[in-house]
């Protein structure tokens, strides 16, 4: 039997799937979309229990690493689950990997891909715009996982420092402009990775790497359906997400 | 400049993507789609070298993880990377994460997972058919993942040992059968997931999940389209997979 | 030239593409999503020009089969487009067709089939529940195809009175209940349809319709996505419509 | 109770779906896929029978208009009846349109199309290339719609001689350039459509419809995915067709 305690980070999931992480203090926290809640209550209470918030029920767990994704704050659009484990898994992502992100955005697919790398690897972002540097550090402090992170205040599209890395990640409007410094900052047998909205983007970045030292060029869309169970059956949902970005990727090789 | 020694296990690629991992022992090797390979020719060479292949030209690598499970033979259907990786982040898998499988299939699932679970998770796995058993086994053995891995020769649906465990991941016709011994086997917050290809199996599954202590019960269904990038512009490939199977998830809670 | 006349039926299309059909009667009509428009003032315009109404553009038109089908108010789900132009070509309905209909639902696809079998054929539409049939009549006079239209208000599982029809397209829960009567009904080579959003109604209907003396069955789904133009290239639109119905189509032999 | 005379023109359809068109003249015809086919054996027997052609089945119906379609032989790419069909909804096409269609490919869309306008519109069909034509021309024969079908070699990037028409549909790489032609010819209140297979087609195409007077435009592309009933239950099918092309609709106003 697992028990809260204080000083406990815990994640609250609600029956919708909204979630958050908190720290259990004792003191009473005022929370969006969950209202007030009272930490001390919660000490000493079982991980997995059912709690009323309101006219609504929630669940206290220990934070798991999807919690940590899905408690992050929003700001413009993210890099959903759905495409940053494609991204994951293409890239050949794992314990230990070194990956250079450009566009830290909200910190979305940093926080996911953080997660993976740890405790060995590491996810350093450049990201020029100070605002969403700022926003998507709050992010990655509250997920906890910024030992496995260093933000930069910089412009990609200007070089990378680091060498040897296992994969470049790009969620940026120009990513044919980071493709050079991209060839010189992977290892060999490195990946590279795109994330566009556009198929003009596509193209260009596609294009651009055909003319360099790459293998292994392809473009993936990801298209992600809800099933609904219902009493009499089995339907995919009529909501539905059109359309995210163009996975681009290629592999760093000699010749 | 990191060069080839021998001993060294690489990963060949070719132009079309086809790939296999060979142990450098200076012998002459016949390898299903790449013909005889002399592996003497490659000591001292360069990781990264485009190498001559009868009339096609392929590339020496070091093993990524993606080398790693793209170099497996297969046996029926395999669970291909795109279910693989959202498996990997909805299920919160991540370095150290111990998971369940019931239902090693060729290995496919097991391996992408060994690598992200590595070096201090497990991935323990039950198969109640002996030919399956060792056809994954020599996957795993190939990919040199091994270590870990546990192959049990058990039919999950007549229980789980382990207790605790981070995931339950189910790849059999009858993932329902086994949510009891999954909630018995998972700890708090743990997660529950069957990959299964008709919306009958989906219905029964989520139905009973629905009747037990499980939360965030959600299925999936995840279409991949490649992207072709012609001279003249853009479209969708003309070759797409129209099925592979869907995803359901659950969480365990206490109430 | 062709100029407004007093007494025209025209359809009025606004920018976002709502629109409305309309009797230039001289009088003023207050149209739901439209305001006030006075009719009297568009006798003599040419048809093609663009209006204000309010702060919005907005064109008049002689009224197309789509415009006709575009201006139907909506009760509960209606067939789209896309659904009811595959039921069209699927069922090899053309003019002089008789169609037999289960389920009027609002009348859409109504409204659709009617005008390809105009102007010798006929739609006879059995619906059980009297509010949508007459919701149903509305849309079918606002259309102006109620001379191809014949409504009974009878429940299609309980038998259909029509011999040698060309097609019988179903709307209703339980489409396997008429597959012996539309076998009846349906002349050699004639096709059977049902519109169905759960894969278990897909199920029962097929299983049924094998047992039966059909050939041709199969089931389709569409989806249907919106392309984005931007000024800076080109994406599916984010907003998409996860799921219609399933389309069953069987052809009916002798043995 | 129909029976089969000498003279009569009818389809045969296989278990797969495989289907020719014949005349019974009591010959002895090769057909392909099918093998010798003795007509004179047909005469008598009634309409919707079972025969056995070597070692599979068939039946002998009166050629419906999906007969007449599934019946051509083709050349190249063919446009397919999920586009077919949405082509004549959207664009608005009925008994007795008037339709201009530039790129007659294999004749697969003017025969879908002219039987929709049968009796009284046509299709008039501008092909450039002169094997296209002579290989539509022998498909549209064989499906007996030649009433309704104009063909002429005539590039439609040069002009469109027709006027006051209800809609143009262009198969052609570069339907930007025949963008006022359309205008010229349509009726106001008439459909533009283009079918492209590249992203970069529809937004060349979109951008140039913009800048003249055309409203509704937009462009949807059609994902149809077959349904497979199985006895343990149901399933998208595992084959599946990527894609086909991008359809761009306008509609000519004055202004």
């Amino acid at each position: 039997m697992s028990v809260i305690q204080k000083g406990d980070k815990v994640a609250i999931v609600d029956e919708k799937g909204k979630r958050c992480l908190l720290v259990i203090d004792g003191s009473k926290k005022k929370v969006k979309g969950f209202g007030i809640l009272d930490t001390g209550n919660f000490i000493g209470m079982e991980y997995g229990r059912k709690i009323s918030i309101g006219n609504k029920h929630a669940w206290i767990l220990k934070p798991s690493s999807y919690d940590r994704w899905g408690s992050i704050k929003r700001k413009a659009q993210i890099i959903l689950p759905k495409d940053a484990s494609t991204i994951i898994v293409n890239c050949s992502i794992v314990p230990g990997s070194v990956v250079v992100e450009g566009g830290i955005g909200s910190g979305s697919l940093t926080i996911i891909m953080a997660q993976i790398v740890a405790p060995n690897g590491k996810i350093i972002s450049y990201e020029k715009r100070k605002d969403f540097l700022e926003f998507a550090r709050e992010n990655i402090l509250n997920a906890g996982v910024e030992r496995f992170v260093e933000i930069k205040e910089r412009d990609i599209t200007k070089g990378i420092d680091e060498k040897e890395v296992d994969a470049v990640v790009l969620d940026i409007p120009n990513p044919w402009n980071v493709i050079d410094h991209a060839w010189n900052s992977l290892k060999v047998g490195g990946y590279f990775c795109s994330y566009t909205p556009l198929t003009s983007q596509v193209e260009k970045t596609v294009k651009e790497l055909r003319k360099r030292k790459f293998i292994e060029i392809r473009t993936v869309e990801n298209i992600q359906r809800e099933i609904v169970v219902l009493e009499k059956g089995v339907r995919p949902s009529f909501q539905m997400l059109g359309h995210t970005g163009y996975l681009t990727f290629a592999r760093k090789v000699l010749d």
